[in-house]
């Protein structure tokens, strides 16, 4: 328990939650003190609103259970890497830490620059990137 | 009426607004068919969530004005550089155009990357910025 497989295995399951509403399967948690403290997934199709990612959704969720807008000492999990409005999100809010899954060249930050993320903030890639990586793949493969 | 001095001018009215809240006077309108759709008002404080800028209250008004998640005939007017978080969520929207008042170098999208935008916007500056700049100057001044 406490791992980082832990807690992306949660974020998995948001996304999950996303793949059963035909929305885009990303999901989210925010971790603080080990305990996870907001959920999160796409709801982007659901909402009617480019800005309902999980990351977003899950801040959100964050903010109103610990009354606060900073997220110091949280670490924020997302299954995919975080496009360039979430990242910027992330930025205001400037988590300890952030774990995501599988890389997201088409859409991701990284594409347009690694500063888009919190300076403060330490970045760890790459955990269950493969389930999440094929969560993605299956999701499109079903609309095509 | 109609030009682009008009409707900076409905979205400076937003950023008084957020002075009057005591939030960073930045405000925003959204406009299709020469017709303010939505408007919105930065609310970071208020709600206690760093993602309720002005654009993106704007945008997702927007989003329940039209029942789709794409702006593609629209318009909309800021009258700050948007910072990468609302760049990202306009990127997603596709706005036909952007118009933006005062820069923003220590916040704004330009720091980062000009990518941020969706190559198919078009973006237009500085209308109204000696305003926009004004307020804001007033209200960090204000909070020293």
């Amino acid at each position: 328990m406490f791992t980082d497989e832990y807690y992306m295995r949660e974020a998995l399951k948001e996304a999950d939650k996303a793949f059963a509403r035909e929305e885009v399967p990303v999901g989210s948690v925010v971790v603080a003190n080990n305990m996870i403290i907001a959920r999160g997934h796409n709801l982007t199709e659901t909402l009617n609103d480019v800005t309902a990612h999980a990351e977003m959704q899950a801040l959100t969720a964050a903010f109103s259970h610990l009354g606060g807008k900073y997220l110091t000492d949280c670490t924020v999990y997302v299954t995919l890497e975080p496009c360039p409005m979430c990242a910027g999100a992330l930025f205001w809010t400037r988590p300890h830490r952030i774990v995501y899954g599988a890389h997201d060249p088409k859409n991701g930050y990284l594409k347009h620059s690694p500063t888009l993320l919190h300076p403060k903030t330490d970045v760890t890639t790459g955990v269950l990137a493969d389930e999440a990586a094929t969560l993605m793949r299956s999701f499109f493969e079903k609309r095509r």
